[in-house]
C-alpha cells in the first residue's frame, strides 16, 4: 500500500474510533440524566449517590476525546469535511461533559427535594427529562449518520422543553403562594426543570454543529480562490 | 521573502487578529453582564431593551470568530503551540457566547424584578456581578498574556461566588416564607444569582484552557514517537 493510502486509512479508522467514544460519552451523559430524574422521582438517595459518583468516568472520557481531536489534528492536518467532523467533534464533547455536570445538579436538587413532602405528584419533569434525552440521542445520531432533516428536527424540539418549563414554573409558584411549606422543595423543582432546559440547550448546539459540519462549504477552497499567491 | 517566511508572517498576523477580536469579544460579553446588573439595580427598563437588543453584535462576533478559527485550521494547520492557541481560541468563543446569553437571561429578569417592589436593598447581587466580570476580564488577559498564575488566580476565585450565591440564596428564603408578597421578586433574584454563578463557571473554563494551551506537551512529537512508519 502506498504511505499516503495507509495515512487516509489510519486516519478513518481514528475518526471512527473518535465517533464510536462520542456516542458511549453521550450514551453515558444521557444514562446520567435518566437516573437523576428517577432519583428524583423515587426520593431514592442512593441512585442520587451513584449518579454523583457516575461524573467521574464522563470526565475522564472527556479528557480522552479532547485528545483525541487534538492528536487527530496535529498528525493528520486534515481538510475541509475530515477538519469540520473533528472541530465539531470537539465541541460535542464540551456539550455532553455539560449535560453530565447539569445530570450532577439534578442529582443534587433531587437529594435536597427528598427532604421535604413531595410539592405534587411529578408529570411535567419526567416529561421534559425524555425530551431532552430523545433530543440528545436525535443529535448524536445527526451527527454521526450526517442527517439535516434529523438535526433540525431536535431544533424544533427545543419549543416543547420551553412550553413544559413555563407550565411548571406557573404552576409552583401557586403552590408557593398557596403554602409556604412548599416554597423550599419547589425551589428545586424550578431549578431542576431550569437544568432539564439547559440539557435541551445543549442538544441544539450538537443539531446546530451538525448543520454547519454538512452545509459548510469548503472553507479551504474559498480562501484559496483569495489568496492565489500560496 | 521566501513563501515560507511569508507563510508564517500571515499566520502570526491572523493569529494576532483573532486574539484581538476575542478580546473585543470579551469586552462586549463583559459589559453586556455589567449593563445587565445595573438595569437590575436601577430598575431601568430602556436600559433592559438595551442589553436585548446588544445580544446580535455578539453573536456575530461568535459567528466571526468562529469562522477566523477554522479558516486558521484549514489554511495553514498549525502545529503544537499554534494549533493549541487557536482551539482554545474557538472554545473561549463558545464560552463568551454564552455569558452574552447569560447576561440577556439576567436583562429579562430584571425587568420581571422591575414589575414588583423591591424584596432588599441589592447588594450582594452587584458583588457577584463584580467578580464574575473581573474573572472574565482576567481569563482573557491569561490567554494573551499566556499567563499561568492569572488564570490560576481565576480558578481561586470562582469560590467567592459560590460562597455569595449561597449567601443570597439563604437570605432570599427568609424573605419568601415571612412574605409571600416576594416569593416571585425573589425568584428572579435567587435566577440572577445562578446566572452569574455561571458566568464565573464560564471565566474559569477559559482559565482552563489557558493553562491546557501554555502547559500541555507536544501531542504531535509524542504521537511521532508511536507512529515510527509516518
Amino acid at each position: 500500500m502506498e504511505p499516503i493510502e495507509r495515512r487516509r486509512r489510519h486516519f478513518q479508522e481514528e475518526l471512527e474510533q473518535l465517533k464510536t467514544r462520542l456516542l458511549e460519552m453521550g450514551g453515558s451523559a444521557e444514562e446520567q440524566v435518566r437516573l437523576a430524574v428517577k432519583a428524583l422521582v423515587d426520593r431514592d438517595r442512593d441512585l442520587v449517590e451513584r449518579v454523583l459518583q457516575g461524573d467521574e468516568a464522563i470526565n475522564k472520557l472527556h479528557i480522552e476525546i479532547d485528545g483525541r481531536c487534538f492528536t487527530l489534528l496535529a498528525l493528520y492536518q486534515p481538510m475541509a469535511v475530515d477538519l469540520r467532523a473533528i472541530v465539531s467533534a470537539a465541541k460535542i464533547n464540551t456539550d455532553l461533559e455539560r449535560v453530565g455536570d447539569l445530570a450532577i445538579n439534578i442529582a443534587e436538587a433531587a437529594r435536597r427535594y427528598a427532604a421535604h413532602a413531595p410539592v405534587k405528584k411529578l408529570i411535567d419533569i419526567p416529561r421534559m427529562a425524555t425530551i431532552a434525552q430523545s433530543m440528545l440521542r436525535d443529535a448524536l445520531d445527526a451527527f454521526v449518520r450526517r442527517d439535516m432533516d434529523l438535526a433540525q428536527h431536535v431544533l424544533n424540539e427545543d419549543d416543547k422543553l420551553d412550553a413544559l418549563k413555563t407550565q411548571i414554573f406557573r404552576e409552583l409558584l401557586t403552590h408557593m403562594l398557596q403554602d409556604q411549606a412548599t416554597i423550599e422543595p419547589a425551589l428545586d423543582l424550578i431549578l431542576i426543570s431550569r437544568h432539564l432546559e439547559r440539557i435541551g440547550d445543549h442538544a441544539t448546539n450538537i443539531a446546530e454543529d451538525v448543520i454547519f459540519m454538512v452545509s459548510a462549504r469548503d472553507v479551504r477552497h474559498h480562501a484559496d480562490d483569495s489568496q492565489p499567491s500560496r
